[in-house]
């Protein structure tokens, strides 16, 4: 069981408000950390939510929009400043590479790390021994890519009587219970001997800027958390199309037909003071839907019911 | 009377801290604002000190440092959001301009009105009716200019007895008040004949980041309030030395020089929770010393006592 636990650390749209700042979701997946873009006052709000700059930190950019991406300089730049020696990883659209690179240069500043940045294309951007992240071009004025987080299957449930029965070892126990074969006595056990099937892992999608785009129904399908463009209420539905944003409704309607778990508002335009309207109009379609705020925390169970150590 | 309010919007150097935002002084005159280097987050701190983005304003940037500057690019772009059409205009070292044009381009943003921006050199970088605002060359790791904020002196004392005793009418005194001549009756008044002496006016300075060289002790010469670079105490004077900062000691022998009355510290490393310490080595040797915190305010009295309305 790994803790898996999103915070929300800017939920407003174009422009902050006292309440809410600039776009930014935080993933803390065990001891690793994921930024869902990062809007102007970012790094602050990391420190607010006791999340630090010193963890292994992978930053995915939506789009190069001001208030979703300017917050990366302050992250990378503060590192710095901590005498980071862990390397970042930033991933973005086609521009990120020359938007940092640019800055670095015209504000002065060096790093004390590895600094890898990538201009993504649709697919699997990263992959580890334990999820991957894929990327889906959405549908903006700019840009914008999508991301999705995906655990792989985990091991299934282990019976230890089950092993006991074949005589096999305690010490041996869990290298079956990481998923790998033991050969005991001349015979070879199978995880599938000891153990019931490989359970789902978590996934959580993030939107970015978009339009509900079929395409992005696919791409989420079946997430345990989707987060998800709700610019706007059913009162400014035309705005959403003009602006490719979303309504709260539309949002509603794209998580329905993804199978989505439960569903989080956020970028919020900073015309609703109260988003509790948004949240009705949602959930009249896709009922498990609340609202994002500043330093909100989910932690996301297992598709089994499981629930992650905090 | 002019209302002079400085307010603090950032006072943490280089990183933010759960209680300091990045560098930023907002210095509001009658319904001008002035911004003075706009640290990351400076846009919302505006918001939250109730001083909006729709006033006359002109920004300051004392050097390119992103800790000083990066917030531009958050007031510039959410100007526009509000469908500002007022005039902006920016002043900074070289590289204000290329750090401004690149950003437009690479975070592909318009704006709504026009926007100057100037890279200054020593001496008058604003002259209106009412003051001038100067920059001196300070002395740091990245070409910095301290600024200074000086009123022009007000008009004497009206003595409306005199001017009866003359004969004025009332319409005319108003002429005289704004300090120019009047001709009556074939005869011309001088407002020194109807008035005191002109009165002087305020003076603000404000550092940036800076060692406390002697020319800046001329430039900020009976200043009525200084903000200056305090980023260490006794106990880190020689890093303030190796970083081209200050230490609160020097803020104020140099406050104490130059004859400036009311002296503030700011900029203060993360590494100390609390500043009293740097506050009781500064008032050692300048007794009208305080500590910056944010959203402190401080309503700036006009050297002769007067006190501007709020």
């Amino acid at each position: 069981m790994v803790d898996l636990t999103v915070v929300f650390l800017g939920t407003s749209s174009a422009v902050p408000t006292r309440d809410r700042g600039l776009s930014s979701v935080a993933v803390r997946r065990g001891s690793e950390l994921m930024i869902f873009d990062a809007g102007e006052g970012v790094q602050r709000n990391l420190l607010n939510a006791g999340l630090g700059l010193n963890k292994e930190t992978r930053i995915f950019i939506t789009h190069m929009h001001g208030d979703h991406s300017i917050g990366v300089l302050g992250i990378l730049q503060s590192m710095s400043m901590y005498d980071r020696s862990k390397p970042v990883h930033v991933f973005g659209p086609k521009g990120i590479i020359e938007f940092i690179k640019e800055n670095m240069r015209l504000l002065g500043f060096g790093l004390t790390y590895e600094l890898y940045v990538k201009e993504v294309r649709e697919g699997v951007v990263v992959r580890t021994d334990d999820y991957v992240i894929k990327a889906c071009l959405a549908e903006h004025t700019s840009t914008d890519y999508a991301y999705l987080l995906e655990e792989f299957p985990r091991s299934g449930v282990f019976y230890p009587e089950k092993a006991t029965g074949f005589g096999i070892p305690k010490e041996k126990w869990g290298v079956l219970q990481d998923g790998r074969n033991v050969k005991y006595r001349g015979r070879i056990f199978k995880p599938s001997d000891v153990a019931g099937p490989p359970r789902p892992g978590r996934k959580i999608g993030i939107s970015g800027d978009t339009r509900p785009i079929k395409k992005l129904a696919k791409f989420f399908k079946n997430a345990d958390l989707l987060i998800f463009d709700s610019t706007f209420g059913d009162d400014q539905s035309e705005l959403a199309v003009e602006r490719y944003h979303s309504t709260a409704k539309e949002a509603a309607e794209l998580a329905e037909k993804a199978g989505v778990k439960k569903l989080v508002l956020t970028h919020f335009s900073s015309r609703y003071k109260d988003v509790t309207p948004l949240v009705e109009q949602a959930r009249t379609i896709h009922k498990d839907t609340i609202a994002a705020e500043d330093m909100l925390r989910i932690t996301v169970p297992y598709p089994d019911g499981e629930q992650s150590n905090q």
